[in-house]
């Protein structure tokens, strides 16, 4: 009998939750830590809300709105509309069923628990045997630096609807910003680490900010598989293209991979992309080349399949 | 041209919100100010919940759910559900348009704002033109003492569906608790001081406990006019029957102006409650008989009238 593999997965939002669809089928759910970035958690009502981890959860827990990746599957919009009665900006689409995980967490976070803590309750009752630990413990907010202004994050993707240049992007909070526990453990510890197919810039360079999480990926570079975001030169969803060219950073795969090189041992790219493979090569990183667009479960589990196999597992 | 006169009432919730629906028609709401118990507020899912004064708003504003007499009409109640799945008790019903209320309440509170503040900028969002007053912006609790302890009126009210035996009404609180701003002034400067058809311990009763209410009644005898909740010796609705006996009142119309008899100067009671007149008027009271059934809105105008003609005003 083979001995339990344990991996842990760096994840954003949705991109990481459709590939966790395929892990789980493939792995015990038991097995698998997920590191969530929190750079983009905000406080909308007074409550706090963690965007990345709640799309996790919900994906985790089959409750996701798979059409639009976030949110609770047929939930309703009451509160929101009254909120707006009330004079509160609704940009940010909070379902009533979704407003119930914001006001649970709200309410052990303000009884003096970690984000960690309460992340752990939630996914035990919505079932969850996914290990999910937020990135950090400490606060910590990505803001897109725009010609008109430093916003946060979530101002950007939601209200903007990521519109606009991107001049730059700034971690506040991360010089002091430590991983919460057991998050240098994981790395450390795991027969494999897995840099999910999220934002480079604001899902996993935010985990990478964090105090020792890069120093702890460099001592395991052998067991550290990531799958592009990139593909065709444009990102899977979401703003990676605009953030990755405000920091400076070629929008290819390749540029996903020199933004890694420092610890990345294989990177799986998409076959749109297999001219990339030397020039990658050349970054140290070895590259392995298949479909990464996940369409249906099946997609998503020869391409787990694929990244557990890098790695030696299975 | 009549000058504007002033009125004042005292408030609970359905039987004072039933009232006010009739009274608004009759005169300009701006010349309302409405004093509301908030013995029964409560924190739930970490929101401050007032439960009389969402009543009185919803109310004047007609998103009340007239049917149940409390809540936002069609709420629906997602969030209530995903909070059971998070292992909250769920038996005080909080719909998800409601919530919305709390939360902006909550938010107020938590920035520093008065009970009385945050009121008033949510009866302006809601566009009302009566003025509402918590009867206190002090920490104020009612609880009910059963056979089997001491617990909150909520409890008693919404959890256990008054079932039981009630041996005491206690005000926690009580004696520290201070009017909110205006509320005496309102009393002692109104050309009429309403007491609602509400319950007389657990809404009116914790009006009159609060510090300097009862003394300022006092003066205004004449002025103060009050409607029977009582109709042959029942409660129109809720548990009025059994916080009176518990509290060692006789059940009836009569043990209502008993009850009130320091400062009421009249007292209107049912058509069915005419053989107890006599024994009211020696009590001091004079005695108004009238049908204080409100089933329709000209039930509900017809008693504003007889209320407004018994003090003196149109």
């Amino acid at each position: 009998v083979e001995g339990e593999k344990m991996i842990t997965v760096l994840a954003g939002g949705v991109g990481a939750a459709r590939f966790l669809q395929g892990l789980v089928e493939v792995v015990p759910a038991e097995d698998i830590t997920v590191i969530v970035n929190t750079g983009d958690d905000a406080e909308f009502f007074g409550l706090h809300v963690s965007p990345d981890i709640d799309t996790i959860m919900y994906t985790l827990a089959t409750t996701v709105d798979e059409k639009r990746g976030w949110g609770v599957r047929g939930d309703t919009f009451s509160c929101l509309k009254m909120l707006k009665r009330y004079g509160y900006e609704t940009w940010f689409n909070i379902g009533d069923k979704d407003l119930a995980t914001h006001i649970y967490r709200t309410q052990l976070l303000r009884k003096g628990l970690t984000l960690s803590e309460t992340t752990e309750r939630i996914r035990r009752k919505l079932g969850i045997n996914v290990k999910i630990l937020p990135i950090t413990d400490d606060k910590y907010v990505t803001k897109v630096v725009t010609p008109s202004g430093s916003i946060h994050f979530q101002n950007y993707f939601v209200k903007r609807k990521f519109r606009g240049k991107v001049i730059d992007v700034k971690f506040e909070g991360a010089d002091n910003a430590k991983p919460s526990p057991k998050v240098i453990e994981s790395i450390l510890d795991s027969d494999a680490v897995i840099i999910s197919p999220s934002n480079p810039i604001v899902s996993i360079g935010t985990i990478l900010s964090v105090t020792g999480v890069k120093e702890a990926l460099k001592e395991r570079r052998t067991k550290i598989v990531a799958v592009s975001p990139i593909v065709g030169g444009r990102p899977i969803k979401g703003p990676a293209d605009k953030l990755m060219q405000g920091v400076g950073l070629e929008v290819s795969a390749y540029g996903v991979a020199a933004f890694y090189h420092d610890f990345l041992g294989t990177f799986i790219i998409d076959r749109v992309d297999e001219t990339e493979k030397v020039r990658i090569e050349g970054l140290g990183i070895n590259v392995i080349v298949t479909n990464t667009i996940m369409r249906e479960m099946e997609d998503k589990i020869q391409l787990a399949k694929v990244v557990l196999r890098s790695v030696g597992i299975r």
